[in-house]
């Protein structure tokens, strides 16, 4: 249900029915999904996290789908439950295929397995791998 | 300088050897980065992790700069200082620019940041993101 | 229900006891919540535990209420469910209002980005902020 | 060293400038850390993540020193080297002593373990913390 | 209800089935659980993942049951519901009590908080404590 | 350095010196590390801290050499740069021998790993494993 509950479309303010018209516009969708209902208590929050997502998710030097398979894999391995189900969702609409699906889930497993390797047997960073 | 310290190609027994033959080969580098001369103690180790790399890094439904850019990501979300390191270079090997690094790093940001706005406003998940 | 099940006020021995009043009593409220119920299957952590929290969050150099947020704050940073809605529930109940709520968690959000993006460009320390 | 290295303010764009010299401003100090030189070679993500900090972190129905305390908190739990650095210098600045520095960190430590035994436990969350 | 669905004994292909069987006779037991079947949609992974689980598992310098109480405590310090669930599973059967569960959880408890303390207050490694 | 510098013991209060005693005694070495050092600060939080770890390290269900692998465990999985050094020492002193500590590893990495995939899969809990 979410701490604050969700503000729905027919019940919000002009400033929230602002956001929530561009979410739908942007996304071609025609409802507005929880996080930015539970969000919306707080108008400037709202504004700000969908003006950075927008932002940050418009194609650029990476494509909308490279940008959304980042995006899920690190909510795969923060392990966000609500993340997993949207951005998979969100995935696949901008075209992963569920064998891009499986090879992503491969990455991220292997990464934090590799991760506490390094970490674990305190290895040094290689000269060649320092940022000059 | 690593807990069980670093296993030098020349001081490596056949076995070790082996799988640093194919990581320069399938690598096309000559040398060996620490990762593995650390965990080269444990032969066994050593041998399964360079498989399930090799094996999970190779092109398939995803290209081998997209399976970098997500470990870098990963790398970033779990904040390990030596993989950022390696997997930075390993991407811009792979072809990553400099503007495709700062989108990268501005989604794993992003991501972070709303992936805790969905856990700690406890929303739940919508229906349309289950899966079935 | 907990791996090993929740031991309730009425059942439990003359040690676990005293432990609950001392909860009930310090929390001015009259029940039990599932955390110490859970882990009143082991009374040393049980006292132990209760024994630092106590100790932890009375008032001191920080209001209990600023402590309570920090709490929160870490527990939505970690998506800890349980200790989300547990200390949502005890922030509220030291003052915390709908607006403290959002805010912090927009600060919670903005360091987690924040953090990702310091670790991810592998940002070396400012000598001005290094302790002396 | 950084990434991407770091962009002085003698040698940044007009863009650039105009956000050095608002967070300079803002903060009132007369030096920019690593964590902006580093990020100034994307100048969207430069201009983007400061406004969001500096609309987050001002003054609210939670004062500057308790957000700035909110800010080191999660940045101590998450481990972020350069993030405790700085934030540490930044809360002191607002105002933390040593005494409530300490304090902060016991928290941190506390939500910590707590987190992790109520997980471990898999404690199902109270009826009474539930959102309504 | 897992991202692809769960693949069943009775609907697998050979290359599936094998494992399944491998995995059954490996662990004594005549059903498959889900992580198992929800990977099976990428048999690569199925097959690499549970091969290194045989391995890595298996009696060596550690004896199952320490293996299967390592496995439990990270998977409790990272919050992954599923894993604490089944890995509690597993490591019963492989003979830990509730005694030994309770201590356990205590151990993982105070790691997760000194890890927060020692690098909250940048604590620096004692030379004595340096890999050589 | 750490953030309030070190508290040497021939500059410790009574209370703190008592606690310096207890924690040479009881590990049966002549020095001081710098985790108790930089807490010691704060004397409530180095006596409460050193009394859990004292009761929490103690023998038990569990043997002494099994909590500091699983103290190690929880820290590699962390990413503790202290930790991993303090606790790698510390287990090496109760036992661990090369082999012990590269399974330890492989067996931190793995669940790290397989954590990801059960949480990335969004893989329902069997009821098989389910808490009654």
């Amino acid at each position: 249900m979410a701490t604050l509950g969700f503000i729905e479309y027919s019940d919000s303010s002009p400033e929230v029915r602002a956001v929530y018209d561009d979410i739908m516009r942007t996304r071609n969708t025609d409802w507005i999904n929880n996080f930015w209902k539970a969000l919306a208590h707080d108008p400037a929050s709202l504004r700000r996290t969908w003006q950075s997502v927008k932002e940050i998710m418009a194609p650029g030097a990476l494509d909308p789908l490279t940008k959304e398979m980042i995006y899920l894999a690190v909510s795969a391995s923060n392990q966000c439950g609500y993340c997993i189900a949207s951005h998979t969702a969100a995935a696949r609409k901008a075209g992963m295929t569920d064998s891009m699906l499986s090879e992503l889930m491969a990455v991220v497993g292997m990464a934090n397995e590799s991760n506490r390797l390094a970490s674990g047997y305190q290895v040094e960073i290689d000269e060649q791998f320092k940022p000059r």
